[in-house]
């Protein structure tokens, strides 16, 4: 995975442009994608998707003609969204368009000019104070023209049509931890998933520019959203620090108890939903109310590195990234056998010793008793687990020892699916 | 409003008579009100309206002719509702019907004969203990007749019929922090209410007895009992203690949630519904169930000079009067503005940008998201300030705001009603 | 209590046979029993009633002719259900067969070999670790044949149908502490009812073998099961330890309020089902889901002498059994007494004065104010302790007096049954 963050990582992604397709080339290697392309000027929900931006080089250049600022370095030198410029200025007329982190002076900021008709370049702030006053060469060769806007699907198809979103935004450039480490482990969660028995539930992969990207995506399957039963963003996914998962706006969502249980065995923190933060602000909008929350490691804002040239590879450790697979896959098992199952023997308890149920390699006996005691049609695994503090595995093995036995039926299983609530 | 506490603090007042009507007009002086009469022998709910008590002159004068106990100087020396007594008698004889307070001896103890056809005198127990035995000249000229209970009504009209009910007793001789406090507040409340725009809500000021004066205006007032969706009985508003806040019998009407959300921002207490205190009992019976709390400073019976002479001007401040006040109005501000709201843009986050709903001048962003991811239908303002933690008028500003760019609409507001519950 | 725990301890008892028989003969003494015979083969719920087992004698001798395990010392000394054996054989024969407890080696354990056709014998480890190599010659007595189940009931009829179910297993020998003091405590339960007034519940005990009995009893009494409205399973009642209540498997059931209720005032546990346990089990099982709880004072198998030689009557003190039985009369004054009533003057406080309801001895003031308040016929006796902290009896005289002033009317009770939930 940490390979993949590092390929990735020097590609001048945003919003829109050939750095998203060329970042969905490299992720098609891995997994099958079906790429989408929205015309500029769509209609997206409330948004209109913008015009697609590209740019070719980009510098500021000294009196002597030296590169003082180079776009070639790395993408983050040049603001986002900036519109071409061309020509001479003085520092003084050049400075308002230079972007540094006086208290991080020596890295570059992340900058975009979204919907802004602007432009802009960043730097440490160590260089923009080492800058002579005279004139500048400043170029950007950008385009902002009608084009389109870029995103990308991968489908592991389960036997049943309720789906599994698992959304990742792919809008920043040279962001290793931010971006690419949720990129990264998306794409192994999708090869580890295909490579099993059909699951029960389809997982849908997403890829596409964080906000716009999740808007456009719910926009053009609007008839799709009420088969979403669980979801995920991820982000930030492969900083050593602890897992982190922000609930979804209904709080109590299957999803959002899956990842409590998962995560209950780990270094973890729990937080409520909050309309700021990734594309889960558009999944859970009112009208959409998806259960879809937000995993991350050490969560947006809260490392010094965000959104500076300092998120780059080393940040991201191979543990960290396997850590978040390893959520993801015990997540992927709730979510796949949680189940609401009837014990067929219901008046006290069945005799379990001519039935072969005793002392079965791999099942606990107190799992066995729980399940039968608790499946009256009105407790689900999870349920069970929550009220006994028994791994989710343990009980999932009993229900299956049970049914083979005869004596639990599966009543359904327990989905939601979205909608105003 | 301390100066009006000063001014009442002198008049004889008890369950009904002549102090109550000259404290009433007082009040008139300052906001118009409503006096309503209601007869002896009138059936109120479970209860009878008493005989009306006045008195002109009372003393206990010793063998030398000094009056050593003398109504002249505080109307707390004679026992509320005690019958005519004239004669001279033993300090034996007179003695079962003098009250002092033993463990605070300099402090006149304020008592009440209600229903009991007895009489009595209050001193402080130093002055109770100095008096020589020999005879006695008591004199108490007093009249128990056939005659009214007095109790007055200042309204505040709003757009709606649904009402606020504010009740303060005022059946208290000389309790400048027990009874009067309430009183002025209540008054100054009225006096702000009114140089206002109409309010949306009705807001009804009752000045009525404790106890009978509460049963008596729900007895005649049995057909708008429906209409009081909130309501506080106001006491002890004056004093330098904390603000303590009783709910009502219901514990989660909006009343208590909006006194929790107001007080949270000061040093205050929250306390459970108990059948005993103020009128709140009669309001909170269980046929009415009214959304009744009791607001005070330190409760009844717990600062030292409750319900003595110390209970006088000097317990209460201006500050504390300015603080219960401020409370008032910021509870009003609640009750007027909660309502809830209906995202008219639910699918995703609108586009603020083009709606001009950045960066608006007073409008916090984080309460503008709150709100519109909020307002499904399910959730008024109070349930979002209670989710958040954002202060209400905060959220209040920006459902306004969302309200004038046409993304929110007006549900309902939460109002509620009596009954059984 | 405590003589007829030493009365019924050196009884040979098991799931079947002649010592449950004589021991149901003891307890018939006190208190008039129905004793059921169900026969071997009968199917009942999921089981069948299993073979009856009978020893006459049983003994390891050794070489001398010395018994030196001898069933006549104790019942413990032979594995329950054992079949017969009758021959002479190695101690490395024998040593499979011979079972003792290596940590405590000083006692005897309980051992049974229920439905597995084996034999064996119980002895200390240091008995164990005396016995020299050499030949033994090895008798068990036994029969295991066609036969019955022994139960018994013995009931306390009251004015409704609906019933509080006692349950005491009587299938363990020689076990005073965990088997015979809740049997004791059981009996004079049932002697201390029938002097008294007839109870509105039917008190029903049932004394049956551990597991098998209570499926042996609910598959006889299917149709009986939704007269239990409360229940308790009831053992381990006379150490000295703090008593333990075990949910049912409802958590909120009547019977579980009423033991946290009347367990508040001493020290105490209390603790969730679990599927583990004694017969609330079976009672607790899905398809039953009746509102049984468990009674202990220290739970079985966390004192040290469980299940051994060691729990004699020594364990066992009379102030502990009384404890224990304390706790059942109160808690069977909560289950008569809780009702739910309605106030007949709910608006506003009734006046208690011409009703004589002040100062009455023996009624608190502030119970018939909070009787009043919460009986709107939603709220029982018990919701009104838990809600108030008030003690049950101070509310249940309350009730008492207000309903004998007419101003209470009982609006029913509080029962609950079984099924499914």
């Amino acid at each position: 995975m940490k390979a993949l963050v590092e390929r990735l990582h020097p590609i001048c992604r945003s919003m829109t442009g050939d750095g998203v397709r060329r970042t969905l080339e490299i992720i098609n290697e891995r997994i099958p994608l079906q790429v989408h392309e929205v015309p500029t000027g769509t209609r997206v929900l409330d948004w209109v998707v913008p015009q697609e931006w590209n740019i070719g080089d980009a510098y500021v250049k000294n009196a002597a003609g030296r590169r003082v600022i180079d776009f070639g370095r790395s993408p983050l030198h040049v603001m986002g969204y900036s519109v071409p410029v061309s020509g001479t200025m003085s520092l003084d007329e050049l400075r308002p368009h230079l972007h540094s982190l006086p208290d991080q002076p020596d890295l570059v900021p992340y900058r975009t000019g979204y919907f802004r008709q602007d432009w802009g370049f960043c730097l440490s702030d160590n260089e923009l104070r080492a800058l002579p006053s005279g004139d500048y060469e400043v170029r950007i060769d950008s385009t902002l023209t009608d084009g389109h806007l870029t995103y990308a699907e991968h489908v592991v198809p389960g036997t049943s049509d309720d789906e599994v979103l698992i959304f990742c935004h792919t809008c920043h450039p040279a962001l290793a931890n931010e971006t690419l480490s949720g990129i990264a482990v998306a794409t192994e969660l999708a090869r580890r998933l295909a490579r099993r028995a059909m699951p029960r539930l389809t997982f849908r992969f997403v890829f596409a520019p964080a906000a716009i990207g999740s808007i456009t995506w719910l926009a053009m399957n609007r008839e799709r959203v009420a088969r979403v039963k669980h979801g995920l963003v991820l982000a930030c996914a492969g900083d050593p620090g602890r897992l982190t998962y922000k609930r979804s706006r209904r709080g109590d969502a299957v999803i959002d108890r899956a990842l409590a249980l998962v995560l209950a065995s780990r270094e973890h923190e729990l937080r409520d939903f909050l309309p700021l933060g990734y594309d889960e602000r558009q999944f859970c909008s009112p009208g959409f109310n998806l259960p879809v929350g937000l995993l991350t490691r050490t969560p947006n804002g809260e490392f010094p590195e965000y959104h500076t040239s300092a998120d780059n590879p080393d940040l991201v450790t191979e543990d960290a990234l396997r850590d978040t697979l390893a959520v993801l896959e015990e997540t992927a098992q709730v979510l796949e056998e949680n189940a609401t199952y009837l014990n067929l023997e219901p008046y006290g308890e069945p005799w379990l010793g001519p039935r072969g149920l005793y002392g079965v390699p791999g099942v606990d006996h107190l799992a066995l008793l729980w399940v039968l005691n608790l499946s009256d049609g009105q407790h689900s695994l999870l349920d069970i687990a929550e009220r006994t503090g028994m791994p989710f595995p343990a009980l999932s093995a009993a229900a299956r020892a049970l049914s083979t036995a005869g004596l639990l039926k599966e009543e359904g299983n327990d989905a939601q699916g979205g909608g105003p609530g």
